[in-house]
């Protein structure tokens, strides 16, 4: 059913930052022409929706009871917390009343019950999360960036078909050029993990370019980048804290004399545009693909615009009927997965 | 025999630049006390030395008659070109004749040529290489950077003990912080790989504490990082291309409004500042540990100060005796090495 409105669920009880930026991400969101679905405290989401006008948007309110914090075990959240926000609302998804959802909580917490609850596509393996990030052209994806260690290349071949249906349906991508990321450019260069994987992306139908180093991630020259989900979060981690580090670094020689703080006062301008270039905010979540609706998980530090975009990306998911796109493509592809089972 | 003048055998042919740069860093290295053999077609070598002011340095040459080219194959450059410059200048360091190889020729082969010629520490199980990367604090040792991948829990290990000794020896730690790359930061999160090495790290009488992740490298809070060859490729050489992509949107932002333009010209000591702290030639080579004499695997693209740090290092390597400690080390963990083998 392509074309639907989709109604998303949000998770209004996760983040670090508490539901203020969720709320109103969530109304914003809703302004624009996404029914959404909050769930959590209803009290307190009440609460925060009264400060905001919400206008005629379109808000329901679910409660639940608990709330899943960043220190619970994703197994013990799932068997002990089962009227926690997160589960609730995936709950929503399972029962046909919402078609997604965004949460910036407890992010092991969110894929186990992403995976357990709304469930996965018939055929998918792993689900693998995507991450979105910018490079110098277009934004790229990564994935897996942590749903799964110690993959298959099974798994690592199903990321590629997923990754490319979300890089045609949710980025608007024509023909993604698919790489796996490895560690030298010619042909038979890695482990063993990914020598298997190569060969699995080099006889299917994707627009597969072969292999990519790390250097290669932030030109922009590839759009989806294929990898198992601990190398994929030890990149995603480690881009984030080299560009603060780089920050801070540069930041600190800019106060250091004052010509050069002068300097930078002037160079405002390109700062502040170079800040969204590489601005996190901009994509706001990392999709777990495979499941039978989308669920989009936050960083715990998201801001409200984080939020809304990632309530917008998964709109845009659904209505694109991403789903059924990937159950095409996994259905396609499905010789050469079992090929290696 | 601690305290003694290394000589360190550079490899002239090796590097993207020509041998221009490596004559010129082997001359300054040899100016300020390190005798030097430089190995590769003598004519060449000769030819450069004389545009250069070497006064009564100790440069000898040595002639090869062949070189490895970067498109070589690791194991056919080992058994094709026995006399390349690779070859020679770890023969050298077999025979006595020299203590450290520089290259910034085809790591692969250097990799193999240290290996084969000058052969591992006896208990060695497989050599590593560790990249020296800069943070906001101190500079800090990633290993490995891919000399091996499908790594062993033994073989991380190895990389721990190993690297604690040259952050001691030659970058002049006193307790370096050893802690395992992985995807959380409490004990048990991460692959199967990382967790058996967790616990052997944990038992050993190194200054080990416990798991950091990918953002955490480049705070400077930890002094080593071990993590499997594929894991610590992939991670240098995606920093290495996130500097350069972030350095060019930053430059393109800059150049777009002539505000920011004559701001960047006034800010202009900070950024040069800003590109010292974080210039790779700073710490011009990754050292391969393991092996009976140092080999300094250096970037293709080193410039003549990389090299020159780099024959710098080797020569400190030496000059502390650290093969003698590697040896100490690894003796000191047999038990807990072995207990998995």
């Amino acid at each position: 059913m392509p074309n639907k409105t989709p109604r998303i669920a949000v998770d209004a009880m996760g983040g670090d930052h508490g539901l203020t930026g969720i709320v109103s991400a969530a109304v914003s969101a809703a302004k624009k022409g996404t029914p959404i679905t909050l769930v959590g405290d209803e009290y307190m989401i009440r609460s925060e929706l009264e400060k905001l006008d919400t206008g005629s948007c379109t808000i329901d309110v679910v409660h639940a009871s608990q709330v899943v914090t960043m220190e619970d075990k994703p197994a013990d959240a799932m068997r002990k917390k089962k009227d926690s926000s997160i589960q609730v609302a995936c709950r929503l998804v399972k029962d046909g009343l919402a078609d997604g959802v965004v949460s910036a909580g407890n992010s092991g917490a969110t894929v186990a019950a992403g995976m357990f609850i709304i469930g996965r596509i018939n055929g998918v393996l792993r689900p693998g999360m995507a991450g979105i990030l910018p490079t110098e052209k277009k934004p790229m994806v990564l994935i897996d960036v942590g749903a799964n260690v110690d993959s298959k290349p099974e798994h690592l071949f199903q990321y590629g078909i997923m990754a490319d249906v979300f890089a045609r349906d949710v980025l608007g991508f024509k023909n993604p050029r698919i790489g796996i990321l490895t560690i030298g450019e010619e042909e038979g260069k890695g482990n063993s993990l990914v020598k298997t994987t190569y060969n699995m992306l080099k006889s299917s139908s994707l627009n597969f370019v072969g292999n990519i180093e790390g250097r290669d991630i932030f030109t922009g020259d590839v759009d989806v980048a294929v990898c198992d989900g601990f190398v994929g979060n030890v990149a995603l981690k480690l881009s984030e804290g080299l560009a603060n580090s780089l920050g801070n670094l540069l930041k600190g020689e800019l106060k250091r004399d004052i010509v050069s703080k002068i300097g930078a006062m002037l160079a405002m301008k390109a700062f502040k545009r170079f800040g969204r270039l590489v601005d996190k905010s901009e994509y706001g979540g990392a999709p777990l693909l495979g499941l039978k609706g989308i669920v989009l998980v936050c960083h715990g530090k998201a801001d409200s615009l984080a939020i809304e975009r990632a309530i917008e990306m998964a709109a845009r998911f659904v209505k694109n009927d991403a789903v059924a796109h990937l159950k095409e493509g996994l259905a396609a592809h499905s010789e050469i997965t079992e090929s290696t089972l």
